[in-house]
């Protein structure tokens, strides 16, 4: 087999995150990416999931090293988590996603020196039986690459998250040009994004959104507090822009938000004035028309910036009347709720409001199906997989790809754990799949919550949990006094009195009747009955099932 | 203050849903709509959230009846939740909504008779200073009503929820003149629905969403799953038709929409000829090609029927490549991810899916502000209040109605529990607030799970608990054997021995140090010592806070 290719997606397939894949070839690994995601809402108390390297386990020496896209924490936040695991591999990325590693790396001090090499478009990284070349793409942090991989079988060309726009705000317009030229030394198999491949036309230009920023900016009489994510550098290059251009200085608060800003100013990434920059603590110094904050919080997050200004809990920002309040990015899917409950309280304090669903104010990071079409197009792949993205939306790309003239028998698509076997004329679905769950960051554990963990949390959640403490006379076989109940989230203990009452009194004949045997007790058996038989008395007083944990104490 | 009219909502506005107000004029009070809403996501095991009625407590006797717009559930639902405590007062409702109002109560056995009466659209009632005149409204419900209420301060109409339509289907044309009319008579004040507020242009017809289901219906070869909301008896009336004119037999499927079907077929509200209507478990009977199924489950719900079938687990119902499934409903804010899970089981099984953001086949029930203006237009109110919808679409109707030329001072953007004193010439907002918080529902539990229960269950949810049984010797103040430890959804115990073996060993560290002084011993003190250093041991070691629940037993 060492003539053929094999391609194993960790994560990003049939989900928005967590993107991670392996190329082998001849025993030899290339990683690209090592991302996370952020946890459902059924997993209760979950930082977030990371993909499962067990593929890996025991074969650190064949890894060759790992390439990164870009430095947004779907594509890199990982890193922490398995980079020592992986056995330290050579990492490359551009100057700013290793920028963002390297300063995130800080958190975990107890963790090994990163072997990062930062590497610029145009670079080409011999790695084992690969050859990569690093290529730029439109998105919306900068420095994002695209990979053009040379391999035994052939050319690969992995886009990244991408978005072609001829007229980016401080950053290079695509290079079709380029692109096309990548498309003539011949491409074996295109792995394309997918995320936008459910919305149709093209991705707005960035330059649309500095025009309608600045309409903003243009009547806007007091401060403008624009939230936006943390990672988006490029929005928060144009808001600080645009604060010059109209005579504002510009305080950014936020943890993530601020470390980013930091890095992109040391590293060039970001441009502004001598003066421009100021603290939260120093705005009271200037007028209010002469502010701009742009903060964290655009999702509701309820200790991020923009909420605790909104809840008047802000250290050094009141709302007021003239406030412009700029949400200059879109809902998360799942955050809809807690982004209205945001906006309604903005509203109450009389803010003035505007969010991207009124006005283009902000533009995604994804290509469209315009854009996915015309990549394929410069590009003419042989083979076509759909990458990054909920399954439906792998789906429709693929039948947008066929649609661009790519054999129907040439398209796979794929799911996490699945491999794919390349050879110059062939690619093949293989039948087994490798473990590709997802594993849970909890705080300090990795992979230490999983299903049994979290199913506890949800029946604890929805109905709380009841103790019982029956102290039993080894003599008699009977309870000992009265027996002892802890509850919490179950029902308001103190306006329950009655049925404490009454449990007890169950609690007490059920343990009598089991044990009043006089032979050996069984005490699991015992226990199982008291879970039984209170847990259908507590439902047929309250119709809820709280997790009932009996403790029997023989004295 | 005779001559005052006191307006007092108690949900629904600044929320969507629970919606219910009340009219009071000289003690006398009038109900309008009895709604309760969905929980929010912080709200586990919370069935769901009723209006506080506190404000009439002691005051059965001056309520002189309750109408209802319609029979949805956000307008009717909790009913039987404080009817009795309301002294069952006399009720008005429309046909089909007191059908639904009547068949719910069936669910409710232990509760006394309802004093319902079912009126026509053109009906006055008088119901003590008041007269009610119900008049017809286009909403995604048949028989809705607005209100034209006769007061002695003036005439003040409450449209409910609506939309204008010009071509609905299986329904009367909204009734421009008829609504002229009745602003002839004299508006004082409008109280109109804000759900579409924010919502440029007009709401668009059924008739549309009619020619898009029919083209679906023209391709469709295999079955036909058509899953929308169990309240839209439109829309199954729809997809009834539809199945008839292209020769298929059409099963139901799910709780809320079987119940519904049967009031409407019995009520004439749904028509179908002889022999469309068939069971699930008879589908096997006929063709794919010969079959719609209409089922429930289009927000992705766990157990309703469309996600019983992506998962295989219906009971009669496979999904086959031929199918045809389609989302005849918008997605509810928060469903968003569970929606997504549900369309990618779709379609990893091949099936083909349409939803309302590939082509228009939902129509939200609710006018839009080119409908909104109209209203205003048609009804020239003196006074004007948005009702029904959060608080930045109350904000947004308050600016439209300015708009179109009712004066700001005229014009009040009120919150549940304020009260409105509104005379011939005047209308102020009183300072004072009436109760209107969540009374939340759960199981059989009304308004006893509230800020510690939930509080607690989300502490359970997000780090679980740990329970420590230390058996102390009364003699020696010292731990007796091991404390035993319970816990559930913070560490996978079996894996976690080290932690649990540390644990034990601080516990009676703790207790001995604490109680070893030989006097008398403050338990509460032993208690709080053992939460506290156990909780800091456990965060050093897993950043995670489960509550911590100590047992101290003497013996």
């Amino acid at each position: 087999m060492k003539s053929d290719l094999k391609i194993i997606p960790l994560g990003g397939l049939g989900e928005v995150g967590r993107n991670m894949s392996l190329f082998e070839y001849d025993g030899k690994i290339l990683i690209i990416d090592m991302g996370f995601r952020m946890p459902e809402e059924d997993m209760p108390g979950v930082d977030f999931i990371i993909p499962n390297i067990s593929y890996l386990k025991g074969r650190q020496k064949d890894i060759v090293g790992a390439v990164f896209t870009h430095g947004h924490y779907d594509h890199i936040g990982a890193i922490p988590y398995m980079i020592e695991k992986l056995g330290n591999p050579p990492l490359y990325a551009s100057g700013l996603a290793g920028g963002i590693i390297l300063k995130r790396q800080d958190d975990f001090p107890h963790l090994q020196k990163l072997n990062l090499t930062q590497v610029k478009a145009g670079s080409r990284v011999k790695l084992g039986p690969f050859v990569v070349e690093f290529f730029k793409q439109n998105h919306n942090i900068s420095d994002n690459f695209g990979f053009f991989i040379e391999t035994p079988v052939g050319n690969i060309v992995h886009t990244s998250d991408f978005k072609f726009d001829k007229n980016p705000v401080y950053d290079l317009p695509t290079d079709y040009e380029k692109i096309k030229a990548l498309g003539k030394r011949g491409v074996l198999l295109l792995l394309s994004d997918s995320t936008g491949a459910e919305e149709e036309g093209h991705s707005l230009s960035e330059e649309v959104i500095m025009e309608n920023l600045e309409e903003i900016f243009k009547v806007a009489k007091g401060r403008i507090i624009a939230a936006t994510f943390g990672s988006l550098i490029n929005r928060i290059q144009q808001l600080i822009a645009l604060s010059e251009k109209y005579g504002r200085r510009v305080a950014v608060d936020g943890y993530s938000m601020k470390t980013n800003v930091e890095i992109c100013k040391r590293l060039g990434y970001i441009k502004s004035e001598k003066g421009t920059l100021i603290k939260t603590s120093q705005m009271q110094e200037y007028p209010d028309s002469k502010l701009t904050l742009i903060c964290t919080g655009a999702q509701g997050e309820g200790q991020a910036v923009l909420m605790r200004i909104a809840n008047g809990e802000h250290r050094f920002v009141r709302l007021k009347k003239e406030d412009t309040v700029i949400f200059s990015s879109s809902v998360i899917p799942g955050n809809e709720r807690t982004v209205q409950f945001l906006k309604d309280q903005l509203y109450r304090q009389k803010a003035k409001v505007y969010h991207y669903k009124m006005m283009d104010i902000h533009a995604g990071g994804h290509a469209q199906r315009e854009e996915l079409r015309q990549m394929i197009d410069l590009l003419k792949p042989n083979f076509f997989i759909p990458i990054h993205g909920q399954y439906s939306m792998l789906v429709n790309h693929a039948e947008l790809a066929k649609g661009q003239g790519v054999p129907e028998k040439n398209i796979l698509v794929v799911e996490n754990g699945q491999t794919i076997t390349l050879g110059p004329k062939k690619m093949v679905l293989e039948k087994g799949r490798v473990e590709a769950n997802y594993i849970m960051v909890d705080g300090l554990g990795v992979g230490d919550v999983g299903e049994v963990v979290l199913r506890d949390r949800q029946t604890l959640a929805n109905d709380g949990m009841f103790v019982i403490v029956a102290i039993i006379d080894r003599a008699t076989g009977k309870v000992r006094g009265s027996p002892d109940i802890i509850s919490r989230g179950f029902v308001y203990l103190r306006e329950s009195k009655e049925l404490l009452y009454e449990t007890r009194k169950k609690v007490i004949e059920t343990v009598n009747k089991t044990t009043g045997g006089g032979g050996p007790v069984n005490w699991s058996y015992v226990k199982d009955n008291i879970r039984n038989k209170i847990g259908d008395f507590l439902y047929s007083k309250t119709q809820r099932r709280p997790m009932i944990l009996p403790v029997v104490i023989e004295v």
